[in-house]
This record gives C-alpha cells, sequence and structure tokens, in this order.
C-alpha cells in the first residue's frame, strides 16, 4: 500500500522543489511546528535521502507568545524524531517598523537567512500553502499597485523555496494525521486584529459564496500568471533602460554624480507600462528610496513625458528631482 | 454658484472622455434611469453644445420586469426635457446564452450599436462607475485568467466610452439630488441571484471591512495598471508572432491552407509571458475556437516547446492540431 494521497502530494511537490540541487546539499526546512510546515518538514525527511541531499530544520521562536520558546525547543526534538539534522531553535526579537506583521515576518527571515548562512544550505523551505498565496493576493489587491504586486510570493528566491504554494491547506492537515504528527494551531491564526487573518476567516469565505468554489484556487493562478507578466515588462524595461542610457549618453557625454538622463523620444517611444517602469528604475538609479516611491511619484515624471506642458521639477522621496531639458529627462539627486 | 462638487466633477468626466471626437458628431447616452446613467445622459446633455457636439440617448427595456418598456419610454421623455435628441426606447428579447447576466449584456449591447449604426452616432457613453470596475476586477479574480482579464472595463473600446470609470457611485447619486433628477432603482439591484449583486452588497463591504476603506479604488486602479500592461505584452507578442511567422516562412516556403508554422528556437528565446501570447494568436489565426481555448490548451501547446519529450499532437478547441516537427510548430486545423 502507497503513502496517503495528502503524503504523496506533497512529497512529490517537495522533490520537485529540490530537483535542481547539487548532490550533498544541505536543505532546511522551516518549521512553526502548524499543519503546513510540519507536514513540509516531515516530507524533506523522506525525500532528501532520495536525492542525495542533506535536510535540517530551524524552528524560530518570535518571543510573543507564552511558551513559544519551548514550543520552539520542541519541534527541534520532533525534528530528531524524523532524522532531521541539523536542527536549531532561534530566538528572535520582534520590533514594531510596518506593523506587527511586517516586523515578524522580517525578523523571522533574517534569523532564517542567518540560520542557512551558518549552517551552510543551499536552501530554505517555507511551508506558504495555496490559500496563504490566495490571501496574499487579495491583500496586495486593496494596495492597488499592479502586476508585481498581484503576483504573490515567488515560488523561488534566493535561498528560499516554497514547495506547497500548489498545494491546500488541508492537505497538510490531512498529510500531518496520515504521518501521526500532531500540529500545533497557533492562536494568532484566529486572531482578527491581524489583516491576513481577516481576509482569511472573513473575506475568502464570502469570496467563495458569491463567486463560487475554486476561488482560492483562481486567486493562486492569478499569482502565477501575473509574475509571468511581471517578469517579461521587466525584463523589456530593463532592456529599454539601457538602451535610452546609452542613447543619452551618445549625444551628451554621459551622465555625471549619478544623474541618470533619458531622452524623451526614446520613452514616448514605449508603451505605457514599460515606460513607467523605465522611470521606476532610472528612480532608484538616481537614488531615490525605494520604499517611499509610489505609483503617483512615478506618474508625475511620467507627465513630463506624455503631457509636457513646462512643468517644474517633480520631487522624488529620497531627495531626487526629475527636470526635462531640451529633450533630455534628467533624474538627478538634489543632496549633491 | 458653481455647480455642486458632485455634478462638476462627472461634466468634468465627461468633457475629457468627448474632446477628441470631430464638431457635430452625434453622441449618445445609454440611459436606464439609473442614477448612474441619469447623472451621465444629464452632464451629456449639458457638455456636448459647448464642445460643438449633438446629444442623444438611447434606453434599452430588456423586457424581464414589469412595467420595463414604460420606464424606457419614461427616460425618453426625461431626454426631451434635457433637450437630448434623437432620444429613443428600444425593446429587446433577451436570450439564455452564457447565463442571465451574460444574455441581457449581449442583448443591450446589440441594441446600442444597431441604434447607434441607424441614428450616425459616433460614440455611446455607458455609465460603470468605479465602483462597477471593482466589482468587475473581482468577478474577474474568481476566473483566474490573468492580467488583460483584471483591467476590467475599458475607458474607450469602438463605439463605446465610459467616462464615469474614475467617479464614485455616490458622486452620481448626489448629481441627481443637485440637478433634481429622481433615479429609477432596478430591484434587480439587490436581487442576490445575480453573482455582480453578490459582490456588490457581499464582497465588497466584508473587503472594505477586513482590508480598510480604499478597496474600491484600489481595485479600480489595478484594473488600470493591469490594461496597460496587458497592452504592452499584447503589442510585444503581435511583433514576435509576425516575426516568427516570416522566420518559418522564409525556411519552409510558407504555411499551406491555413495552417501557421513558428520555429521552436525563435518561441524559446522569448518570456513565458509573450510566448503563451503568441500561441494564442497562432491558435485563432489556424481556426480554434476562441469561444472555448483555455489557459489549460495554451499550456499543452506551450509543453511542445517547453518540455519536448516527443508528445503527440496536442488538440486545440474548433478542430486545430498542434504539432512539433523537426524544429518547427505546426498549427493546422484539422478539418481540411
Amino acid at each position: 500500500m502507497g503513502p496517503h494521497p495528502a503524503v504523496a502530494e506533497i512529497r512529490r511537490a517537495v522533490r520537485l522543489a529540490l530537483a535542481d540541487l547539487p548532490e550533498g546539499a544541505l536543505v532546511l526546512a522551516a518549521c512553526s511546528g502548524g499543519a503546513d510546515s510540519l507536514a513540509l518538514a516531515a516530507c524533506l525527511a523522506f525525500g532528501a535521502p532520495r536525492l542525495g541531499l542533506r535536510a535540517g530544520l530551524v524552528s524560530v521562536d518570535h518571543g510573543l507568545q507564552e511558551g513559544s520558546r519551548e514550543r520552539a525547543e520542541e519541534v527541534v526534538v520532533l525534528a530528531g524524531k524524523l532524522a532531521l539534522a541539523p536542527a536549531e531553535a532561534i530566538s528572535v526579537t520582534v520590533g514594531t517598523a510596518g506593523g506587527p506583521e511586517a516586523a515578524a515576518r522580517d525578523a523571522r527571515y533574517a534569523a532564517l537567512s542567518a540560520s542557512a548562512g551558518r549552517l551552510g544550505a543551499a536552501a530554505v523551505l517555507l511551508g506558504h500553502t495555496r490559500e496563504d498565496q490566495a490571501e496574499t493576493v487579495l491583500l496586495r489587491l486593496a494596495r492597488g499597485s499592479g502586476t508585481r504586486s498581484l503576483a504573490g510570493m515567488p515560488a523561488s528566491a534566493g535561498l528560499y523555496r516554497r514547495p506547497l504554494l500548489g498545494v491546500a491547506r488541508r492537505t497538510t492537515r490531512l498529510a500531518c494525521e496520515a504521518l501521526g504528527l500532531l500540529p500545533w494551531d497557533d492562536p494568532h491564526n484566529i486572531d482578527r486584529a491581524y489583516t491576513r487573518v481577516r481576509v482569511r476567516h472573513d473575506v475568502l469565505p464570502v469570496l467563495e459564496g458569491a463567486l463560487g468554489p475554486g476561488v482560492t484556487e483562481a486567486l493562486a493562478r492569478t499569482a502565477a500568471l501575473c509574475r509571468d507578466d511581471a517578469d517579461a515588462l521587466d525584463a523589456w524595461a530593463g532592456e529599454a533602460y539601457e538602451r535610452l542610457r546609452r542613447e543619452a549618453g551618445a549625444g551628451t557625454g554621459g551622465a555625471e554624480g549619478g544623474a541618470v538622463e533619458l531622452p524623451v523620444a526614446g520613452l514616448e517611444g514605449l508603451p505605457a507600462a514599460v515606460r513607467r517602469r523605465v522611470l521606476q528604475r532610472a528612480a532608484l538609479a538616481a537614488g531615490a528610496d525605494g520604499s517611499a516611491l509610489a505609483a503617483v511619484h512615478i506618474e508625475q515624471a511620467d507627465r513630463l513625458v506624455t503631457a509636457w506642458r513646462g512643468q517644474r521639477r517633480v520631487e522624488l522621496p529620497g531627495g531626487v528631482g526629475v527636470v526635462r531639458r531640451y529633450g533630455t529627462l534628467i533624474l538627478a539627486s538634489t543632496h549633491t
């Protein structure tokens, strides 16, 4: 008799996510003890040796709840039983920057990256499921910031891999049951003070009720399609940016002191979606503050190209000014 | 004293939407008598003469409710008071294809297009508001069909223009009040048998509650950004398609009998988002049934390019087969 279908599905997803790693590489599962990451860790323990890989585990203690240190240590004990080694619990201090969810996330990723570096891991697996992806798309929708934002979480980015983005949350719970693992239910997951919890428990069920079942899958599919679209447009914008910089440089002898110059005629020839991405690149290259740079700023800079009527300098966050002079758009720091 | 701010906002939106029309052109407002289209019609009546344009009105009677013919005729009487001429009520027969909402929409647009043709109108204005656009994005999300789908309704397409896509529904109601117009409240707008009504009354309030105010604006902004992205990618795919067809033609002497040939090496060099759009174009050019052609079919055809292991022919709806032969992808009707 083969494994339970839920177990088989997760093992297959983990195997596909690891296929490109070199023999002997160390892979870590990031594991809170919840159903998602517990099933992930167990299936990594099963699959890694079969692919000639080593498998370990890291459990992050956020220090936000009574007994969180003990729980992280229990997960490490369980890792030993699953033959995941090395396995470690790391305690982090969660700040306040960007709100409680963002601060916890920042602290968690910093700890995971540090741990992976220390242990020499080639990859860290995260247990985000299809439902997590759908929630992310809905959270991003509320920002209205377009295709890249709707692309949700990447299946792979740097050290991090998310094998379960196509797997239903319910499947991870079934897999834990089938494997005799007892997942921990984080009380934060039902605390409506968190936006993500409200999306999970209030928004998604109402969406399913109004639009029919399959909304979660549709949102996850939307994310994947938007990711491909955003990648293609970024590639186009990258090429256009380099080409336009060369054209401006050939005419003027090159920009000075970190300023970025782009020919207006060349910008005018680009589709709006590409032109805005080129302006975004130019703004960052000139020293604009990426975390504060919003669509409205790019829109203002764009109007120097598409709706020119002698406007004054457009100011971008981070002390970068944009002016149009004799057919050239110049983005330059106002600090120098 | 100037006009009420709501009236001023709608007049401005209508003026901007008409700016490119030639002097003397006839513009029709499609008007159900609801607040959105009533405010639109009144502001068209005000603005058109100031732009040297003629303004008329069409009211479509869908024949789905008791008294609908009388109401359409009342709207025409009101049009006379607003000096909108010509003004006419048209009765249509709503079929069943695609469900009640799609059938009513198809019948409405067919009637509006026929009326515009008969009256020689250069444009037909539709009263869709920012809320309608947000609802459309949510409805499309449930399909999971990507950027073009999320782009929602276009501000301008063929004869049709939607000046109010950036205007809040509430503003149209305030404008009607300020102008002394009594809008008709369609009972269908609160009938939860309609998916759009459920999105309006169940989903959007819950989304606003979970994610904060501004979700409607964010969804409308998402639509606009996705439209630009989809336009740019379609342009790219259009160029790539023509180029690859020329390349294939140069090698083989051209495709025969409506078949489309594309060099695999050229397809492999494209980003996934562009390659899929090229395959979509090729499928339609070869005679595939556009209404039945889904992402899954394009995905299968794509695997002949990206995951080649000697697969058999991929069948597309409409009797089109896709095969790979000696480095060329061939899409051809199986009927001939």
